[in-house]
Parts: structure tokens; C-alpha cells; sequence
């Protein structure tokens, strides 16, 4: 039986093959300690400095406030726990929302535990972060405030750039994290006015294992990983040269691609919805009115509990809320957040394309989605 | 010009051919989220499940007592603030030496910033601790015993064993950081009687930024970085199954090659002190009447500044110090300790064979290295 047609780009992407060559030889032959003085150091270290620009290049930042880190999860709570803590003296506030990836949650949660105080905004019923909720929830204790760029499962796009508008005025710093978006749509951290942003490898066609966190200019930062101070101290631990080579070609791959990437994304995403559409006249798009991510179709099949329809796709590989939560029988906390009912939550699929999406991936994928879902009706 | 000898495999190793080929496929294939429950999913959770066995293999372990990260020092940050922060109601009291790797030192560092007290216990003028200063040094408030198995300057192992004698019957947790022992000589956490064990992959030919925490079953451990339940919920982070099957890989190398490398290690290192030595008749060994790695040779050149040496050095590539303080012009903290004079100290060479080192290779390196020294003085 050949491999089922891949329509879970949001979990995790194949790593391309233009990434597959660069990493190769970084693998073999930059084996050297970049901190090492010698040739061999001297050859991971540049290595570590071209992939640190091509980041950088993508982020449209410069390349010193490019930390790289293990991945998002990482990057994450290097960002939150970093800058609370170098903040600890002027407040213990944090903001967030209610629909944050578990690794911004938990290091949220873990400075809970520790006297912050949390407030997590809500969103609306597309899964939207109101800024004025923001605004509402700041105080002179707040040190800063992390909401996703955009959400693993429905795709929706929050307002950074409008929550910026708040926090730079009053000195609150601003995370987001993008691990959603950067490669697929431009993300350039002055657009969005972020002080730090995830970025994670394995989204965006690099390798699981490496990841990266800017950090803007003269952003307070007190380090997470303590040691050898690499990277410029903000985080200790010998580069992972190979993976983090990668992640460079990664991003100068999304770099070249840029609009055309997005532009094919979409149109695969929207043939797809379409489709199933035609079959499934009665489907739910979550998220359906707000700005998305160009990939991603998180969708309700009224009647058509999720967990069993996965069950019988023999030819699609996709997901039922958060991969990172699979195999838990709960409705998807985010769709919770936006008041969607937990027995039609419990009814979502998580479509999300990617760059090696095909027009007859995406009709295969339909036909056997929306045949299987009305026999299970 | 050639290649120079490299004799710096304490600062790193290249990554071993038989590594490289475990990696490639998993590079290229092994690509799932393995947390999804599709089959690109499982076929990496069982390559994780492979890699896994791999390391508990060579430790002699159970798999699930060995939680993957991202390096030496991430897994260094997590068993000291992981068990401390487990056992903060208990007591608050840490007890290190003082010739640790930063990665050790640093998080003492944070928890002492945090009201823990640390003791740091001294070294003999062979640069080994002593036990019974470790015995004194334990109070009941005392939660933890954080002490390097090997050190990574002068190759000297302190006595774990010993040590583990003293903390288990007073339930105290023992970690040690095994960077530089693991792959080099057969350690087994039983033989040892570690609760907690750090290893790395790139001292042990595969890539770096990956490597593992042994943690004994039943070790109170608070987790460290924060997100979606990972690795049974002691380390979030999607896994890095590239670099997690290379650590594996490199494992199952070093358990086959076991003795005969530990043999082959010796005979390089001794080869190359021998050489020295007939050259150079007055050098003195560090950590020379202890127990040492068998790769490493921590040798001062009375006279001959080793930075002024390392500029002439055309034809092999070594360290004066760690590498993690490559550029540093102070002299080494870790000799210093064992009472070696600063002028003596700076002019220390750390040489350290490898898997790859030759008969040719060490003749060639001796005598270049003791031509030149002879020039300088």
C-alpha cells in the first residue's frame, strides 16, 4: 500500500530536499567545535554565521538578535521565563490567551506557580484575540505580554501588530509565538512590532530539533540554559551546527519562495475546502471569518465524530485537533475557547497543505474524506 | 594545505561514517511528528523507541529511564534545577566541586540566586575530590550531589562510586556529568550508582545538539522545559529524530567497540606522551598519579606559553584550556583548583585522542608540537 496522501503540515513538514543537501555536508564535515580557535572550529563557527544571517534575512532582523535554540518548545520558554525573570524587580504580571500552544501555557503556568500573576485574555468566536482585551488586562505590573502569531488549529492570524501598539508605548515587552506562520507568509518582526519571536524548524521544512528566538536589540533577556555563554550568553550549550545549518537553508529556501509559497498553499487549502464543500454542503470552517493562515482548514463534519472517520482513512494522513495532543479523546481546547460546542469540536478535522501539496493529493483526499464521512453518517 | 592533526577530541568529535548513515534515512524519511497517530508518525516514535533502547543499552538502564535533549548542557540545567526544584521543600542545599563544566557551575549558580546554598567542595592537587570532603559537606537540608564523573581539561574521574555510597543511604540524589566519560570507557549507572547521569552526543561521534539524562526510576524530578508532555512529561519539545537515531547510532558503536576503543584511546594517548617526553624530558602531566580517561594527556611544557604555541602549530589542531573558554588568556580555573602556579598553568596543552587518531598521526603531531616548543624556549 502506498504512503497516504500527507495533509498534516501544521503537526509537522517532511524536511525538503534542498535542506536534506545542505544539512549533509554541515553533517560529515563541520564537525568542529565552533568555540574551538582551530581551523575546524573556525569552519563550524562561519557556518553557524551564514545560517545565522539567513534567518535573520527572513525575520528581516539583524543577525545577533538570532539566538538559536532546540525548537520551539524551548524557544518558548527561554522567551517567557527569560524575560519574567530579568524583569522580576519592576512586576510579576504576564498577559496571555486562552488558546496558546502548551509551550507557551506551561512556562506561563510555571511562573504562576512561582507568584506571577497570569491573566489569560479570551477570543472571540473566530478565534480572535481582541486588543482591547490586552489593553484592559495591563497594569504597571506587567512585564509582558505573549500571544501566537497564528494558531496551530484553526490558522487564525492574531493582532500583533495592534497588541505592539500597546505594549512598546508603555514598556511591556511583547513574545509571540510564529511557529505557525514564519515560512508560510512573510513574517518580518518590524511589520509585527514583536520584541521576541519563535521560530521553529520542523514547521518550515527544516529537521525536528532546532529552532530559533529573536530577540530584539536591548530587550531585557536573563538566559535559560546556563553555561559556556554561547550565543552571546543568552544561551549556553555547543551550537548544534548540522540542524542549525538546516534551519538556515530552511529559511533561505522560504526566503526565495516567499509569495509563491503562500500563494500555492492557499490555493491548494481552498481546493481543498471546496471539494469537500460539494459533498459536505453542511460543513463548519472554524475560523471561517477571520484572517487564516494560507494552509490551514480546521473543519467540523456535523455527525461525523473526527477519531472514528481518521479510523477509516486508509489514503489520508491528517489530524483531529493538535497532534501534540493525539490519541486524548478531549475536545480541542481552542475550539472550547471559541464557544464551539464540545459535540461538534469533537466532529473537527485539522486539514493543513503544504509546499509539496498536489492538485490530485488534494481531489484524492476529498473523495475518500467526504465518501467515508457519509457512510459514517 | 592538509588538514591539520586533530587531537582536540574532547572539545568535539567528528561525527562517526557509521552515524552519518544511521542519520541520513532518518534525515530524509523519518520525518512524522511522533506524537500523530498516522503511520509518518509512528514509523519516527519507533525510531525514537530504537535510539532509546540504544542508550539505555550502553548505560545499562531501562529505556524509559533515559530522556533525550538537546546536549551536555541542557541536560545538565535539567537534573540540577529538575531535582532541586522537585525537593525545594525538603531542603535547599547543593553540593558540587569546584572544577565543574560551566554547564554544572552556572546552574548551581541560578539556584544560588535563588536561596539554595551551595557547597563546592575542593580538589587534590591530582584534581580529584575527595569523598570524605563530600561526606562533611552533607547536611540535612542537603537535596543534591552534583559531581563530574570525568573531567574534560585533565581526564581525572572522581570516584562516583564513593560518592553514591555516601548520598544513597541519606536519600540524597546524585548526578554526574558523564560528557567526557561516556563513549571513552564503559560507564554503567549501577557501577556508578548515579540516580542521574548527563550524556552528549558530539563527544561521542554523533552530531551535536543532542544527548540524553539518565534519570533512575522513582528520582524526584520537577521537569524543565515546560509544554506538551514529552518524553513522559520530564522534557517538552517535539523530538529531534535526526540527531536522536545519530545518538543512537553512536551509542550502539561505542557499546560494540567498547574495550577495544578504551585500548586503542590509551595506546594513542601514551604513544604521544612517550614522544613528548623524550623531547621534552622536563613536562609535567596534570592528574598524572590519578585515574584518568584514557584519551586525555592535560601536559604543561614548563616555559612554553601554550597560546604562543598553539600560533605555531601549523599541522595539528589542539587546545590550551576547554574549549569553551577558547580565547580566554586567563589561566585554566579547573588547574588552578589542583594548585598548579598561573605560570605553569598558561602553559598547558589539553591533547586528546580519538577513535580515528594514528600511530602516523601521533609521531607527526609529537614532533611538531615538541620542535616547536624547543624553538620557544
Amino acid at each position: 500500500m502506498p504512503d497516504p496522501i500527507y495533509l498534516d503540515y501544521n503537526a509537522t513538514t517532511p524536511v525538503a530536499p534542498e535542506v536534506v543537501e545542505a544539512a549533509l555536508p554541515a553533517l560529515r564535515d563541520l564537525w568542529g567545535n565552533p568555540s574551538s580557535t582551530h581551523v575546524y572550529g573556525r569552519r563550524a563557527a562561519r557556518a553557524l554565521g551564514r545560517s545565522r544571517s539567513q534567518v535573520a534575512s527572513l525575520l528581516g532582523c539583524d543577525a545577533d538578535e538570532v539566538v538559536f535554540t532546540s525548537g520551539g518548545t524551548e524557544s518558548d520558554n527561554a522567551a517567557i521565563i527569560g524575560v519574567a525573570e530579568a524583569l522580576a524587580e519592576r512586576g510579576r504580571h504576564v498577559v496571555t490567551c486562552s488558546i496558546e500552544h502548551p509551550a507557551v501555557e506551561r512556562s506561563c503556568a510555571y511562573l504562576e506557580n512561582r507568584g506571577w500573576r497570569v491573566t489569560r485574555v479570551g477570543v472571540d468566536s473566530n478565534g480572535r484575540v481582541d486588543p482591547a482585551s490586552v489593553a484592559s488586562a495591563l497594569t504597571p505590573d506587567t512585564t509582558l505580554v505573549t500571544i501566537m502569531h497564528a494558531n496551530n488549529e484553526t490558522g487564525v492570524i492574531q493582532p500583533i501588530r495592534e497588541i505592539a501598539a500597546l505594549t512598546r508605548p508603555r514598556g511591556v515587552v511583547l513574545h509571540t509565538d510564529a511557529a505557525q506562520s514564519v515560512g508560510k507568509l512573510a513574517v518580518r518582526v518590524d511589520d509585527l512590532g514583536a520584541d521576541l519571536l519563535t521560530i521553529v524548524g520542523h514547521k518550515l521544512y527544516a529537521p525536528k530539533g532546532v529552532g530559533a528566538l529573536y530577540i530584539r536589540r536591548g530587550t531585557p533577556f536573563a538566559g535559560f540554559l546556563h553555561g559556556a555563554d554561547h550565543e552571546g550568553g543568552r544561551r549556553s550549550g555547543t551550537e548544534g551546527t548540522p540542524l542549525i545549518v538546516a534551519l538556515g537553508a530552511a529559511c533561505a529556501l522560504a526566503n526565495r519562495e516567499r509569495n509563491e509559497r503562500t500563494v500555492h498553499l492557499r490555493a491548494m487549502r481552498d481546493r481543498l475546502e471546496s471539494a469537500l464543500r460539494a459533498k459536505l454542503p453542511d460543513l463548519i470552517v472554524h475560523g471561517g471569518d477571520a484572517e487564516r493562515l494560507p494552509n490551514t482548514l480546521s473543519v467540523a463534519l456535523p455527525g461525523v465524530h473526527a477519531n472514528r472517520l481518521l479510523d477509516r482513512l486508509e489514503g489520508v494522513a491528517t489530524a483531529a485537533g493538535a497532534a501534540c495532543h493525539a490519541g486524548a479523546a478531549a475536545p480541542s481546547g481552542v475550539l472550547q475557547a471559541m464557544g464551539v460546542p464540545a459535540a461538534l469540536a469533537l466532529c473537527t478535522l485539522r486539514l493543513t497543505t503544504g509546499r509539496p501539496t498536489t492538485v490530485d493529493e488534494v481531489d484524492e483526499a476529498a473523495a475518500e474524506i467526504s465518501r467515508e464521512a457519509l457512510t459514517l453518517r
